[in-house]
């Protein structure tokens, strides 16, 4: 288990809880759906998007009894999108662990994906409010967008800023943004509140997403594994996106034209990015999500989930990249 | 489009109806959801589905304004899973057109598939009954548990005749039966009329599945490609299950242990599946369900859509195979 949460032993005890709603859930289905779901609760994310749930949910006029089961049931939508994910990626890890993809086939891996996505919607239907299952059903949409997008506009050197942005929604973005967002809902917080909220998940989703693809390029000359993969696949974030932009002689365009990349040409890429100041105005991008993710938080009432939230702002965003 | 309801003009009317608001509804979407679906729509299907919806509505005691749409939102659960399951047979061809794999990759036909699932649950949560959404859920569950049996048992010589059940279970009765039975739900028909529509079709599944299986054997000597691909894979259906329980001298076992299969191979397949009464015992049972999907049609009150079913099933199952 990871040990983010060690400031709030109380939330990571409900964390814990929905683990094991989640394993529970799928008791009764097939062994590799059982066994895939096992290995990836267990091998110890942070569960960001669970705790939101919980996070949200107290911002509401009314207590709700089950929303631990609803914290699990995001859990469960962000691992069904990751069984995707991995099929497309042909990732043999997921957190270090084999991913369901390489240890069930990809054929099977379709399945347990598809499998969670109906029991999702199973569970949200039975439990909680319509506007919870059109939320999380749009968020799918949202993320196969993304993903659309993203393919579509592999290896074109001149895709813009709002391309990257909408992937990122999808990526990660929206479903942030969503997981406040339904805890308030089914606890009836009014509008105002629910606003903020769905807003603050967004922007850190967003800051999240963009430092995660700028620490690619902060390291001198170093580009991990996945992000060479990404770039042999015509793939370009953030950094380099920018970094095209101010490419005026062509010179890394050139460079990742190619599929393959010696040892030589991936420091030329990593130089190239850094001068064309893709990562510098990458980082003023992140710091500016940062800074409006505050903004929305500041919008709701002063209260100890509040703080929490703060806490999860700082830690995540607030750092070196 | 096929002229399978050429007798019933005004139900053909309505199934164009819904092949454009399928169409309609992911408008605004990706272009490769637009195309993929728009390619599905037009390749001539019965919409069989679809129109079980449409008649099962007409045993309810309410009318019900929206029912083309929830007929749509069914055909659309029925694209999506041919989506996914042409990625896992690398299907290159569905229903005569290039498949949505083959024509925008892998990768993609996860995520049009993925969308188009999230898009049901939207339009299914927004406008129709929980039961309905529920009822949705549950038939990919089964389809995905279905597909997971048939992987599983792939080159398992012994297979039962139960797990070869709950396969088709999950690829053709669960949705014939959930077609007809939600379109009752929604008018709010009897739970006596709601019990015999949705096992009138399972069963008519359940027997249409069967014949498409015994199919493969009945011409002398001529085994579809598409059949000789799947026994490649070690994917068994009845007439083989079983002819291999009457293997006593294991030479049909011994032939299935290939990889690839010369025509000479091809032929005793074939000879011993018929010799060894596989495709005779598949007959009787696909009888069996022919005769169980009249004897639950019988249930139902006379009118004009008993009479449809009727002539559904008589043109569906009454044939030689």
């Amino acid at each position: 288990m990871s040990n983010f949460w060690s400031l709030y032993p109380d939330l990571q005890e409900q964390l814990d809880e929905v683990t094991k709603i989640i394993e529970d859930s799928v008791r009764d289905s097939h062994d590799f759906i059982i066994n895939a779901v096992h290995d990836t609760v267990q091998s110890g994310g942070k569960l960001l998007r669970p705790a939101f749930v919980l996070l949200g949910s107290t911002f509401g006029e009314e207590p709700k009894r089950n929303i631990l089961n609803l914290a699990a049931i995001v859990e469960m939508l962000h691992i069904a999108t990751l069984i995707h994910d991995d099929i497309i990626d042909e990732a043999k890890l997921r957190r270090g662990v084999e991913s369901v993809q390489s240890k069930y086939g990809k054929d099977s891996a379709v399945f347990i994906g598809d499998y969670l996505f109906a029991k999702i919607f199973t569970l949200v239907s039975e439990d909680f409010h319509k506007e919870s299952a059109i939320g999380l059903s749009k968020v799918i949409m949202k993320i196969c967008r993304g993903e659309l997008i993203q393919y579509s506009v592999r290896y074109k050197f001149n895709s813009s800023i709002m391309q990257y942005l909408r992937i990122i929604t999808g990526k990660t973005a929206s479903l942030f943004s969503v997981s406040l967002l339904v805890g308030a809902e089914e606890t009836n917080a009014n509008e105002k509140i629910k606003s903020a909220l769905a807003k603050t998940g967004y922007r850190i989703g967003m800051a999240f997403q963009i430092i995660d693809d700028c620490l690619d390029y902060s390291t001198k000359n170093i580009i991990k594994k996945s992000t060479m993969n990404d770039l042999k696949q015509g793939y370009l974030t953030l950094p380099v996106i920018y970094a095209l932009q101010n490419d005026k002689d062509g010179k890394l365009e050139n460079l990742l034209k190619n599929s393959t990349f010696t040892n030589e040409e991936i420091g030329l890429i990593h130089s190239a990015v850094v001068e064309n100041n893709g990562l510098e105005q990458s980082r003023t991008l992140a710091r500016k999500y940062t800074q409006k993710a505050y903004d929305s938080l500041r919008k709701l009432p002063d209260c100890e989930s509040k703080d929490r939230l703060k806490y999860i702002i700082d830690k995540l965003l607030i750092r070196d990249y």
